[in-house]
């Protein structure tokens, strides 16, 4: 793309625009439509497209030229791409479907209804039809569901001229191809070996690719689980990876790009489900009732447990009738001891990702999680304290609510560290888990320390 | 690496071995350290690294070889690397600087004190610590900040026969060199196009590099902000793009690479603010009172958004007074009103991220959210109001609750879609602010609703 067409990506289109576009999907007018897309930004093609209508968004896919209907479709956000492309006719889909890489391929089909993708392959010529077959039968957490099938392989007899001949000879068929290795294999297909670009650039002409390849290159297995994958490329620095079948037969090459965007795919369900989102990504072109059902579905735990927990105020009305002021602080308790045990729960997550800590190491966590907690305690609850004296002029108000939420902060921490070690090794994802648990016992806990020390200081309450 | 080290990454290192490990650095059996460390994965390496005191880590990287320490510390936590490598002696330090890639010098320098960074640069060969020196000029979250300078620049008149003899030359030096392309200079070193080695393998040798570039390669200012250089990537499919200066001077490159971990490292403080870890990243291994204080400076502003949100209480009294059992929901409905909130808070974040939401259209969020809103909080409405009924054996109470409840949830997820719409358009970060500012607003408006219909229905409650 030209430099000229770099520059439009400042300009943000109006927000009436989008409008402009539906109309021509409308119209079937095919040309305006690929003209106006085409001068956005991909920020602004993403925003438009999303603003149409589920069904004219499919629309739109059946009317642009296949090849520029498949680059839209790697844009768009991977759920509405497959609303959209479930919805084309068979021949249309596969016509868009041959136009994309073999890994995404797979991963659209992965996405609609196992009869939709059946009857698209249907369409799609046999050999290709074949290979994406060939990738479904994969697991998408698996290296398998996650490579590319675009390689360049060659017998390790051959020489290095041989092979770069070769490449001459297919510039357009492997001008697609992303790998920037050359895998030699043996007669069996096995992977022999593997030669970086560079180094068929540097080598004499007549030398067999036997002699320049790195013979006992790093390979994963097609069955090998994602997060063996993401460690793979955390401890090397390659460009790809070659994936091999359990006979050691080459199958396929892992991008770093694609394994870059599935680590960032997760990092981002995480926040999301630190925020409450769970059972999907939820964008809000959905239908309602998937997202309302959705969001209940999460929502519907936690006012289970969080009635449990608001039940031990029930245990102390006699308490609350008496000193009604503790009502208001209830909430502050429970919420603060929410926040401390939060930041735990997020140093506790963020040092398993990083291999600081094994999921057994409960105890160090638990002693250096206590003095933190210890210390912020006592100056939270000394903030509550004070204040609470000086509201109702009274200091045993004060040292109750400030020592209830001191003791709680302790007690958060102490458990907000230790939940994503428990939740892990009970085999769990701790970011999903660890929120609600937390609360509700943060939260009985901190009901039941403020109010029954208000009930042992009772007669200095109401006195 | 050979297979059978990858296969060692399969067993872990029992919980004890780090002390052995210390016991050898005590020693400055620099051999032992080497080879224990060396027979671990990488996993176990940083765990045990992790375990170790701050001084025996830095004592560690000054007894093993330069480019091993090197390695080590690309290994290593970011913070844990600066703060062992800060307390080396600066020639020490110096020798493994150069060990390590342009851009892992520059970050590394730029997370220790300014004058420790001095002193190692003074120890520095001057080409090398120039280098450096000029990479530092950049700000880290720029183009500049983050390129490599290890690439390889010819001039656009050379033939291509030229260029891979040159290559061929300096095998060694270009070894290192990630780049997987050619870039070609004008005589003022402008960058005037680009060659893939893969052109540079296919092209005939006396054709000129001129005659094989791209005339219009996709460059990045050095001066481009970070995000830029998210969308310039998100664009196009390359695994590096050249950064040149406001001059157009070929001054580095940015190796897809390092822009994903970038990008991987922002969600993942996007996740630890979600929670909570403000204002840096937080290990274990940190002195206390960092920790603490850190977390204290977060929590400091939520007690003061809490007693506010929970004076509004403090003007109801009487009514709680009246009906104590109205104490027990007022927790339940503020932590159920944040939950709401919040997933509603993720949904627009990921709409803000994935550009299908632009931050003035809060209209369309609110629409889209009222009706979400409207059927959770009829449910979880209906839901905690029988709950009251059925305890106190009072339809008045179930209905005072049960209403609160599904007000105030429409309340909190129209709120928090459109909050952080309203901190991005103000140029804050959404993630960082949204979650406070919504529970502090739920929080006001839930009490409120509860309490002011309770005491509109008093005499209904009290009979």
């Amino acid at each position: 793309m030209s430099p000229s067409q770099a520059e439009h990506s400042k300009t943000t289109t109006p927000d009436t625009d989008w409008k402009q576009l539906a109309g021509w999907v409308e119209r079937c007018d095919a040309p305006a439509i690929e003209a106006y897309l085409k001068q956005l930004s991909e920020t602004d093609r993403v925003h438009d497209l999303g603003r149409l209508t589920a069904d004219a968004r499919s629309e739109l896919l059946g009317l642009v030229h296949p090849e520029y209907a498949a680059d839209l479709i790697e844009e768009m956000p991977k759920l509405l791409a497959a609303e959209a492309f479930e919805d084309l006719t068979p021949d249309n889909a596969a016509e868009i479907l041959e136009e994309l890489a073999s890994d995404d391929q797979a991963n659209l089909l992965r996405h609609i209804e196992p009869e939709s993708a059946e009857a698209i392959l249907d369409h799609t010529p046999s050999l290709a039809a074949d290979s994406v077959r060939g990738l479904l039968e994969y697991s998408e957490d698996t290296a398998g569901g996650r490579m590319i099938t675009e390689y360049l392989a060659v017998p390790a007899t051959r020489s290095v001229q041989d092979v770069i001949d070769e490449m001459r000879a297919n510039v357009e068929e492997y001008a697609d191809y992303a790998v920037q290795y050359v895998y030699a294999v043996d007669q069996a297909g096995a992977l022999a070996g593997v030669v970086p670009l560079r180094e068929l650039l540097l080598a004499r002409p007549n030398r067999s690719i036997a002699s320049c390849m790195v013979n006992t290159p790093v390979k994963v297995r097609a069955d090998a689980h994602i997060t063996e994958v993401f460690e793979l490329f955390d401890e090397y620095d390659y460009i790809a990876v070659p994936v091999v079948s359990e006979d050691k037969t080459l199958v396929g090459a892992l991008l770093r790009e694609d394994v870059d965007e599935l680590r960032l795919d997760e990092a981002h369900e995480q926040e999301r489900n630190a925020r409450g989102i769970v059972g999907g990504e939820e964008l809000r072109s959905m239908p309602t009732a998937v997202r309302s059902s959705r969001r209940l579905a999460w929502l519907s735990i936690n006012i289970v447990l969080n009635v449990t927990a608001a039940s031990v105020i029930a245990l102390y009305e006699e308490t609350l009738q008496a000193v009604i002021a503790l009502a208001v602080f209830l909430p502050i308790i429970s919420d603060m001891s929410g926040c401390s045990g939060n930041q735990s729960v997020a140093v506790s997550l963020r040092e398993l990702s990083l291999g600081l800590i094994r999921p057994k190491e409960y105890r160090r966590v638990i002693a250096k999680e206590s003095i933190v907690g210890l210390i912020n305690g006592v100056v939270l609850g000394a903030i509550l304290g004070v204040l609470a004296w000086l509201w109702k002029d009274s200091v045993a108000l004060g040292l109750v609510v400030g020592s209830a939420l001191a003791l709680n902060t302790v007690v958060a921490v102490c458990i907000g560290g230790s939940v994503p070690l428990l939740v892990r090794r009970l085999g769990y994802d701790p970011a999903l888990a660890s929120g609600p648990m937390l609360t509700t016992v943060t939260d009985v806990c901190g009901f039941f320390l403020t109010l029954s020390i208000a009930t042992a200081a009772l007669s200095h309450l109401i006195a």
